[in-house]
């Protein structure tokens, strides 16, 4: 991870595992200063957070955890709400949307795909990152030439691309994944319109391929946890920054 | 509209209306022979319908209407047997999945946009093509160099590129719509790689900006009915058929 910027505040969502534990592990490294990392997670007492809990307590001050369930809006006020008396009149600088969730668990063909799969995926993966829309009041408007002008991130993948889909979609199916993150990516492309009034940069990312839980086996690249599903070259690069 | 192969069997959803209406007012001028339309709507005997039931009664022998709710899956069923029993051996061989909503009804900005809005707009126009997979299994698998190869239409947009969005946002912000027809491009690509082997066609197409209920005022396109929102023009190419 390049030089982190290292004043300001920044949420993570997904925080517990995966790429978003280690984001909260190199962040929480590299940042320094008044920079304080909100770290989001469903179970913040749960098993699934133990390793988050460590980071936690060998950054003191450095890091406070965050009850956040995405896809329930309730959560979604409530954690705003928490955050939001936490940092005061601070604002938040990053918002980083990477909770995400992949169902079937193992890539599956459409025949072994059910509703369930394809609205729940989509809650989670899509409505989670525009239910967010509850933090970004939280971000702070930038100068065009600060290096405090708030970011919003979401974490897209390389499966988010029609164009690409050729390349990947005989070894994983993946239609509730893929049809999410191909709409992640016009959400994406709407924010960074719609925000750039208000001077707020708002970009897809590709983490690269990143060994988790569900793609241990081939991933070049290591995680310190495991965790959800991530893999990602270019998303369409239409969905990038404004 | 071109010239249409005259023999088989066409199922259209959301054909009381709009683009759905016209396609099957169309269809059954140009068809001919042991050809038929399956024209689907929601409330066959409402008044919704009731410029269908007009359309079916002018071209005996052509057209039946069934019953179908795309965002329910019981209904989903129900037509697909019903649709089964009445082609018997004979097979569908082209599947317009043409039924779509758009939530809110007038074009909003992210701040008056649910997440029931775009929970809603996503079963509808994602998970309704994707369920509509029940009906594929009665499509014909066709023969490569045979005009009777079947096939599948997923009705797309201007607004589902990504690329193309800088264009039309500022007018119209439209998260939900958007964000569900850039996922179908995405569910036509993965279709239309799924069933090349059983030889079907898949392709995502754009109407045109159509004269409809919601565009009225600006469409260059005449419809025949009023009805559901639908403009576009170039979907994501890379929405294309196989």
């Amino acid at each position: 991870m390049a030089a982190v910027d290292t004043t300001g505040n920044i949420l993570v969502t997904g925080a517990n595992r995966g790429i978003g534990l280690e984001l909260i592990k190199q962040l929480a490294v590299k940042m320094g200063g008044e920079a304080h990392i909100y770290a989001c997670c469903r179970e913040p007492e749960g098993p699934g957070a133990e390793a988050l809990r460590e980071v936690a307590t060998k950054c003191p001050g450095k890091i406070t955890i965050i009850k956040l369930d995405v896809a329930d809006e309730d959560s979604m006020s409530t954690a705003a709400r928490t955050v939001s008396e936490k940092i005061a009149a601070g604002g938040l600088n990053l918002l980083i949307n990477n909770a995400a969730i992949n169902k079937p668990a193992s890539p599956a063909p459409l025949s072994a795909t059910t509703k369930k799969d394809m609205m729940d995926v989509y809650e989670t993966n899509v409505v989670g990152p525009h239910d967010a829309n509850i933090l970004v009041s939280l971000c702070v408007p930038g100068n065009k030439m600060s290096c405090r002008r708030a970011a919003i991130i979401n974490l897209s993948t390389m499966v988010s691309s029609i164009e690409k889909c050729p390349e990947t979609f005989s070894t994983a199916q993946m239609y509730p994944y893929r049809t999410s993150k191909a709409a992640l990516n016009m959400l994406t492309r709407c924010q960074a319109l719609d925000f750039k009034n208000h001077n707020i940069l708002v970009a897809a990312i590709h983490p690269g391929w990143v060994l988790t839980r569900s793609l241990s086996s081939r991933a070049p690249l290591g995680c310190g946890g495991t965790g959800d599903f991530h893999h990602g070259c270019a998303a369409d690069k239409s969905a990038a920054t404004v």
